[in-house]
């Protein structure tokens, strides 16, 4: 099987990854997020559901890869790691009350002579559970443990532009996606078939290349649904004179360029109508003011001078940094289109500016994906930024 | 939104969790795993990639649904639940460095006067992380924690009418994704068409009704890549004389029914034919063998009698409990197929007998999901029993 990126590509990223791990005195550092893991060694299969982790340790030269033993060749056929560095775990760890995989990752690091090292753990990470960190504590008891969370995130926040070409190939799939996805709402039409053509859209793609499962499933809330932007379909129908919000994606190598647009059956009622235009005239002015050195807090405040005049209020974040992603989420969790985040732009930081706006009984969603360029920003998909109507 | 199940269901399962809380000395109970959060309220919606969690305790007479701000109308439109027990956390939690939305919970507990109860929390549950729990015992010094895990798993494990036929329906729709799976195996068909075409089955179903989004996505390992299960596909093609398995699931109301096959293209080797054949002997020998007070290690055993004729060898478990699930597994997390597993069959267990087996550079899945019936099981869904060869 072919890897996505070059060797090179990953040694360079073990390289950023372990001077950031010197900046924060950390020297093995652990990484559960199936994102980390692929971002370090190319690992890709569905088996984030049993413990798993890439070791990163300063005194080695490869990372190291744990999971389990049935996984351990799709380790092989997916990383360049070589054999030596692909260890998989009895099934007898698996889901037991008495042991947990991570006392098999406790003796790895004792093997390897890191059982008394400053251990950096991704605290937070979805696959990274408080019975995974209880055991790994428990059974190292002369390692201290530091919360490295942000380890890897960080060094992925800026992408390469390999992986650009990733997300811009997947923005080519969010076209086709959100085409497919407005062609099918109509009235009459069940919401289940509706997310059916989305997903077929998703992953066959286009005839040079397809398309990979994206980490949040087809959201398409539809009537008093739009008030709340994360429910999914239902068997019913669409409905003449109700709104729908598509929030979709398309993914390529797990790279994501995220959309979302509001499909109205009908008439639109004047203040979904006004809403619409404010949002899409504040998106707009965002898009202009994005460049290298503006902060991501005042690309908020930008946004928010816009929608003040539309009487649009709004308490939550509006956007975050997107790229490689496993489910259930195509954040990166590093920075957020948000106050009090004075991050600062820089040339191929790749985000979700994604205002969505909801209220009691509907809402209104129109985002775009963007690369942050040499001078300004790019949206990696181009799709009409407007409330769609259709009669 | 009409729920899938009667209130009352709700509040049996709600009942039957209390009185295994109370053997188990657990006076508050956070749940934080999607299937139990939907369980105990019905509460349905593409949010668990940020913290939330459904807490049930002994003193109060309904759970209360703890989220984000912008997902608790969805609790609204989808749990059974009272206003005044959705309550939603500002933004300002969301993937902070210097606060947890588990501050907030242990605020609401503190305001309910739960802050110095003995409290169960799910340790091992995939959005249970280990920051989660740190924020949580940290802010309620007072508190005691207990590993409460399986409690609201283990009382899923006997299904209700209602979810078997839920299950059923699933089975029905299985019948159909694997008709197109298999379909959908040629050389020269991008194996991303054929995980299009899955997709698209999978979702929008049948007719009379829709599925949901299954808790692993398809998976179909072809060629080398049959050596290892958890691998997606590629925009690579299925190439004559090499196998691909389908291991699936179709899923309705969350409610899961998997299924596995294997699809050789062109003239089987023989030492494939043989495991097949071996595969299919054993695992029709343990339908046979399956019904109430069986254990889970003596079904083992009684595969294990088949294939040692065979030569087949296999370390890792042969089935688990399946029901209700969210991403990413659609296993239950409860009763094994293993040895050692003590579990005895009861009517209404629903299990994914699972017997995979993989080798160095291939492998075989032929597998059926079952429900234990009074005197003994039935398949949830009928698909031939075979390795399927297409010419």
């Amino acid at each position: 099987m072919t890897l996505p990126f070059e060797k090179h590509e990953y040694l360079e990223r073990i390289d950023r990854v372990k001077r950031s791990m010197e900046n924060e005195g950390i020297e093995v550092l652990i990484s559960a997020d199936p994102a980390n893991m692929n971002y370090l060694t190319g690992y890709d299969g569905w088996s984030f559901y049993v413990p798993q982790c890439v070791i990163t340790a300063l005194a080695e030269p490869e990372p190291i890869w744990i999971g389990r033993a049935m996984d351990a060749n799709g380790a092989r056929v997916t990383t360049f790691l070589g054999d030596s560095s692909i260890l998989g775990y009895p099934d007898d760890y698996v889901q037991k009350r008495d042991c947990h995989p991570m006392d098999y990752v406790a003796d790895v690091l004792r093997d390897h002579g890191l059982a008394s090292k400053r251990i950096g753990v991704e605290m937070d990470a979805y696959y990274y559970t408080a019975a995974a960190h209880d055991a790994l504590v428990r059974s190292l008891p002369n390692a201290s443990f530091h919360n490295a969370h942000w380890i890897v995130r960080w060094v992925r926040n800026i992408k390469s532009d390999m992986e650009i070409q990733y997300m811009k190939q997947a923005g080519r799939l969010m076209e086709l996606v959100m085409q497919v996805g407005v062609a099918h709402i109509s009235a009459g039409v069940r919401q289940c078939d509706a997310a059916a053509a989305i997903y077929q859209s998703q992953i066959s793609g286009m005839g040079d290349f397809g398309g990979d499962y994206t980490a949040i499933c087809p959201m398409l809330p539809t009537g008093i649904g739009t008030s709340t932007p994360h429910l999914t379909w239902t068997d019913e129908t669409f409905r003449e004179g109700e709104a729908t919000i598509l929030e979709l994606a398309a993914a390529r190598h797990h790279y994501h360029s995220p959309l979302a647009r509001t499909v109205f059956l009908g008439e639109p009622p004047d203040y979904l109508q006004d809403c619409a235009k404010g949002a899409v005239e504040a998106l707009e002015t965002v898009l202009d003011f994005i460049k290298p050195g503006v902060t991501a807090e005042e690309i908020v405040q930008t946004w928010q001078k816009v929608v003040a005049k539309y009487g649009i209020e709004k308490d939550s974040r509006m956007g975050y940094s997107i790229g490689c992603a496993y489910p259930p989420d195509w954040g990166e969790h590093t920075l957020s289109l948000r106050t009090g985040d004075k991050t600062v732009m820089q040339p191929n930081m790749t985000i979700h500016v994604m205002p969505g706006i909801w209220y009691d009984t509907w809402g209104v969603e129109i985002s775009e994906a963007i690369r942050v360029t040499e001078t300004g920003c790019e949206c990696l998909a181009n799709v009409p930024r407007d409330l769609f109507v259709k009669e």
